[in-house]
């Protein structure tokens, strides 16, 4: 029994996914919805595929199974649902849509009785929603740490093999196609927050949403913050952090996306140019990670066929795999999610000086895990003598604390500076 | 609905189990088969559910599911076609029976229209199975490059980081519990030989068993084979590869286990101690890479879990995902293999050695990538006059023109010694 599939949207990935459906036997494309029916296709689809009415295509009587690779929320969500509704599964890659509407498209699939099923919506290639939905589903998973933007993790690469500082990296990023020209969803942290909500759901089994996830992103990172990593022996990455804390059986969950310094012996250091990679801890599995192509075509379309083959042997035999997400819990803000970090100072070259840098530490209960003290020869000495670098890390302790201790220390007449402050994963 | 479990073995995996099946609010385990009821077990088994009559357990009519942990072929095999011809879902993590009954028993099962489940036969608490079967079902795989044996990783890592030989860190696996006093199944490449063979069966369709899988260990490796590893950038693993081949429509398999220099740059190189690992190339989704514990009893009895909760899932839909392997295939002597090598050879210092060499790989089609030569100022010159090495890495080749071409070497005058050979990948 052959299973008709209409395809909304037709760009790299719909183009990519229609090369693949050629070599399924049992699988065949009926209609595509287009924005433009004259464009230029890939050679898979016939140009009487094409039509600019995408409402249509979910409609048709011969489409059983609807792929939405538009993007965005409308009209990619009311198509969506109508396809649902009708009682024929979605496959979708539209990360936005999952990240802030999937517990409300989740049970409308759930109550039509039929698959809503996006593994193409976090990471590419790599299967980790299902890993997440299937295999995990027992786990009592703690965290998921994953880099899960191709353009930053390249960016970062470049910055750090060679040498070379953020603009230049993100212009060399952007002639090669992997950022696009307004790249703020990216280095900002956006597309990766989005992706660390939609996890966040399924491992914790929570309603997060994309709002949830505190953001910052990589254009503030300088080539020195690479260089102390490196001395340090760790890789600069940017991180979508997914936490679960049970309090007296209270669920909470904090989600933040920001770059952080990964030590090299950890998985995800060595995780370079555009490759994505999860990292998950479950306390019963250990630690697992999930590395692949996080983007392009082939791969995001490869995690669709997958998705699309699962929803097609369910409408064979009947049934489906009900898929739902839990209740809206407590997010954490992330003044109390705990970190270590890196800070950087420059103090005053005298007796005592550590001693009180030490106290304002511990007064906000911040302790040290390792500290370092150069001298500063290329900083002038002045009245109140010379000036010296201290470099330390923390163990974790809540940001809150942090950020009232750098406050203490501007206000401290020893210390002449606070430079960068990193956190730091896998201690 | 509450469903029944019953448990067949009770060693490590089978009382981790337990222990999680206790979290669980809708399974109950209801009977555990072991040999002696009157040693002691974990917390979560009561003593009233032991019993040493396993086909009794299968038999009871509270039990809805089947683990099975024993291990080997029978009793194991026995009790599990009891089970599913008495319709209930078969969960087992035995690497053994899968890699040489796989594909009867996943014709017993689809014929009895229930799920039988082996995530946990490879590489543990690793998703491995689950992504070959369901995500990447539709994916056109290459090749499956997999670190799939903990013991001898840890055993390498020993070696390459703190130097060890050999035989110390066999025993300091030994001591730690990583290896069996009698190592062979693990060393000699056996344990991992098994995995590869399941997991080509998923991979490519066609029903590989552990006796098509080409072997060798790592007993011969020696701490001059690492040194000279690391100063070329690699790492020295034992690897399972498995491999499909299609030549003009027809398929065949390579299936073998064998040490191998990993470049570091290679997502395999820094998978350290005794973590498993499993890269997959597909012709969408690229490079992947599945990371985390292949042993131990939680991370395994985690797979388990997974399994067990997929059966359940279908049990109480209705309906079961259809399991198999395709037919028999041809599979490809080792000597018809591909592989880049590594030779290490002792020549004459002299004019044409170089050229004489040079045209032995050439006549049987092997060609050179990189090589270096080196004086050997510690071998005493004769004669003849000195001694050099001569270090090199070829482009892949068949492994018969490989032999072939060392035992011209052998036979050369300018030879005086051929050192070790080893495989290299990722080039």
């Amino acid at each position: 029994m052959t299973l008709g599939i209409g395809l909304l949207g037709c760009g790299t990935v719909g183009g990519a996914l229609a090369t693949l459906l050629a070599d399924q036997p049992d699988l065949a494309l009926r209609s595509v919805a287009v924005r433009s029916a004259t464009k230029a296709r890939a050679a898979a689809i016939s140009s009487e595929l094409l039509t600019t009415d995408a409402q249509a295509v979910v409609d048709r009587d011969d489409v059983d199974i609807v792929v939405e690779v538009i993007g965005g929320i409308e009209p990619a969500k009311s198509l969506i649902v109508s396809a649902l509704k009708a009682g024929k599964p979605v496959v979708t890659a539209n990360k936005e849509l999952i990240s802030n509407c999937g517990a409300e498209l989740m049970r409308v699939a759930d109550d039509a009785g039929v698959d809503l099923l996006f593994e193409a919506a976090v990471a590419g290639a790599i299967p980790i929603v299902r890993a997440l939905r299937a295999s995990l589903s027992g786990e009592d998973i703690s965290r998921i740490t994953g880099i899960v933007n191709g353009t930053t993790n390249y960016i970062l690469t470049k910055m750090t093999e060679d040498g070379a500082d953020y603009s230049a990296a993100l212009s060399e990023a952007q002639r090669l196609g992997y950022a696009e020209r307004d790249p703020t969803a990216d280095v900002e942290g956006f597309d990766a927050g989005a992706k660390a909500a939609i996890m966040a759901s399924i491992a914790f089994n929570a309603d997060v949403v994309a709002g949830d996830v505190y953001h910052e992103g990589i254009s503030s990172i300088t080539a020195t913050d690479i260089d102390f990593a490196q001395r340090l022996g760790h890789q600069i990455k940017l991180l979508a952090i997914a936490e679960q804390f049970l309090v007296d059986g209270k669920q909470s969950v904090g989600v933040r996306v920001h770059p952080a310094m990964v030590p090299n012996s950890h998985p995800l250091a060595s995780v370079r140019d555009s490759f994505n990679a999860v990292f998950v801890e479950g306390a019963a599995s250990g630690e697992l990670m999930f590395y692949g192509r996080g983007a392009g075509g082939a791969p995001t379309a490869s995690a669709v066929l997958g998705d699309v083959l699962e929803a097609s042997a369910a409408l064979r035999q009947g049934g489906h795999r009900p898929v739902s997400v839990g209740p809206r819990v407590p997010i954490k803000p992330i003044d109390d999610l705990p970190s270590a970090f890196y800070v950087n100072l420059e103090v005053t070259d005298a007796a005592g000086v550590l001693a009180q840098v030490a106290g304002a530490l511990g007064q906000h209960g911040v302790s040290i895990r390792t500290m370092e003290q150069h001298d500063l020869h290329d900083v002038e000495h002045d009245a109140n003598g010379g000036t010296a670098r201290l470099v330390f890390i923390t163990h974790a302790a809540p940001e809150r604390n942090l950020r009232e201790t750098l406050t203490a220390f501007k206000g401290m007449k020893v210390v002449r500076g606070v430079g960068s402050v990193l956190r730091v994963i896998g201690q």
